[in-house]
């Protein structure tokens, strides 16, 4: 292992923010602090495409207080980028190291930032450029390798949770049937996590539908209608990337079928359309009245003053060591394993090869949703409760006994 | 005035839930153990269509602590209901408030269910019956005349200030134009409070539009067009409720333009569908490619572990209050009366004529709003701000110098 160079790093980050992604931005620029090596941290403002343009700011100069403050701030703090950077671009990434003479990068995001630090990395070891490399997991999709999960997902599952929870006990006081549509386009962790609130035998949500158990309208409409029979009410949570049994995803089959022409106004791309569609068929087929469709859109990954503080801690954890492992190690992934579980959840850190996570992404894992395929199993709950950092408490008075 | 008799009392809960209507009725049944001329405390599940089956717990008997989490939890613990009771059906009910020497009647709702309290209270005082008839006021939509503002606004307006501050950060993220859709259908007070967390020059919401400010579809693009052009990017709140300069809603106009007759699934009745056809619209002519649309739904009344603790504390005062006005006067509404802004806030309780609140709204007064009638005036600010019993902090650091 070759010693680390005395250089400047640089820290970005990329693709769709999270409620704690500026915890690790938080954790490599403290942790960066300590190490004489980095000789300036730079911040590169909106990704790689803030680094090929050099808009970059003195991450050193920012006082403690409003570091904390960053570290309790959804959205990512330096913006981010939905660039996927080819070969070329990557190319003018390297070169704008070699003039800059930045030898360290953290980049911090899913699996394509994975990539990008993996592509970069490759084309500096083929040029002779010592680039130490690290990728620092975020995603409320908690869909990568190796890690046992990622850091923003145990926020975002709070804020599902959360949302739930209340619309639980909407649905209770004002009965009727409730979808709400929840994100994650091909693991179903985030729509899964809207389990984790219930507290009481009929607690809803009463139906789950996740990207990895496909599913007919008919055997959906049943299944609403026989807990509507029963409960008088159903409160419904469905992935965003929900797929009939033929494989194509509902909104596409949405867009298919939408042959307005007449104005061309409305269309149905439209963030709100899944849900929507799905209550006009509830209400259409099952003849309910009240039916109602909410989405939760981007307030799951950003939303002011609503963090999972195991979340916040372990992202923070991630972000100092990548600072660490960049100390002894020319590149690589941080990754979270679980030490316990329970009251004695844990979890220790360790490096992964880039390429171990790079492009790759998993499901929701086969003994974590029920047979049926419209719920999750007690395993789901206690691999995922940790990860929110607790959940309130609620009471609802309606099935007290009567009087 | 006559003494207070010593009989039964009921409490029950109207209209769409709230975040701290619960601390409301908790208020109620505190208080109410106070006073020994309460015999027993019944909770009619579901308003007034419990009351009429009799569908009755025993308050008494719910024990500190579960009170506690009931205060703490979204949404009407003892159910709600839409029913609009007339004559027959106020006769109904006091005809069981007779047969269960049921002589004090408690109704958190909003003006409707000042209306309910209004009558049934006349109707006891023509028939001889001596019935104490106290609404407790609750709405998100803060739309109750008299008082200075309404328990549930506060909360609501924290909700909807987080969503946006934090949705703004991510707007900042990733750049593009974001509509979010808050409920309010006649006063635009709740849109208003996305202004209240504000920190920087430049954060959004950018515009906000009002039931109070018709607007043109014209006008509505061509601001935001302008701020585009100069930040890059553009939140705007709208209200549910907006309307169009020949004040028919916006909500209205899809659903007369709504000529899709194909497979008549896809309706534009959903929540969804108002912020989905602004964001169609922007998207077409305004040739924008990042264009997003979210509505915050029921969200916005109901969310586990969020509430204003001003706003939950006055819910409390209001509940015990209207219990304490019921042992001196034979029926009423409670109201607040501010005492100080700013450091200083506080509020009075006071007694008023059911009359005076039942069916009637207010609207947001024309001081609150600029005069451009796209956004709000620093006197809206300093009203709402302390009813939100304060808000996170953020940062972003991309606005930081270059270097």
């Amino acid at each position: 292992m070759s010693s680390a160079p005395k250089a400047n790093a640089i820290v970005s980050q990329s693709g769709g923010p999270t409620g704690v992604i500026n915890s690790s931005l938080v954790g490599v620029i403290e942790e960066a602090k300590k190490h004489p090596e980095i000789k300036n941290l730079y911040g590169a403002i909106h990704a790689v495409s803030g680094i090929v343009k050099e808009d970059f700011i003195d991450l050193g100069k920012i006082s403690q207080d409003v570091l904390e403050t960053v570290a309790a701030s959804p959205s990512s703090a330096l913006g981010s980028s939905r660039d996927k950077p080819d070969a070329e671009y990557c190319k003018k990434v390297l070169d704008v190291f070699k003039k800059r003479d930045i030898r360290y990068f953290f980049y911090i995001g899913g699996n394509d930032s994975a990539n990008t630090c993996f592509i970069i990395n490759n084309m500096a070891q083929e040029t002779g450029f010592d680039l130490r490399a690290f990728h620092v997991p975020k995603t409320i999709d908690n869909d990568l390798l190796v890690t046992d999960h990622c850091p923003g997902f145990g926020t975002a599952a709070k804020f599902v949770a959360c949302a739930i929870m209340g619309d639980d006990l909407d649905n209770r006081a004002l009965p009727g049937i409730k979808i709400d549509c929840v994100m994650g386009r091909h693991a179903g962790f985030l729509t899964a996590a809207a389990t984790l609130g219930k507290q009481r035998d009929d607690d809803g949500p009463h139906l789950i539908y996740l990207p990895e158990r496909p599913v007919t309208m008919d055997k959906f409409l049943s299944d609403i209608d026989a807990v509507y029979k029963k409960l008088g009410r159903c409160v419904v949570a469905v992935s965003e990337g929900m797929s009939d049994t033929d494989h194509k995803t509902w909104a596409e089959k949405i867009t298919e079928t939408d042959e307005r022409d007449s104005h061309g106004n409305v269309q149905l791309s439209g963030t709100g359309a899944l849900a929507d569609y799905l209550a006009a068929q509830i209400k259409g087929k099952l003849k309910v009245k009240r039916v109602r469709a909410d989405t939760f859109g981007y307030l799951q990954r950003s939303f002011a003053g609503l963090q999972s503080e195991v979340d916040a801690k372990e992202a923070r954890w991630c972000g100092r060591h990548a600072v660490q492992y960049a100390m002894d190690e020319l590149n690589g992934s941080v990754a979270m394993k679980r030490t316990g579980s329970g009251k004695n959840y844990g979890v220790e850190l360790f490096r992964t090869e880039l390429k171990n996570v790079a492009e790759k992404t998993k499901s929701l894992p086969d003994e974590f949703i029920n047979k049926e395929g419209n719920g999750v199993t007690d395993a789901f709950i206690k691999y995922a409760m940790p990860l929110t950092g607790g959940l309130p408490k609620t009471e609802y008075l309606g099935n007290k006994p009567k009087i």
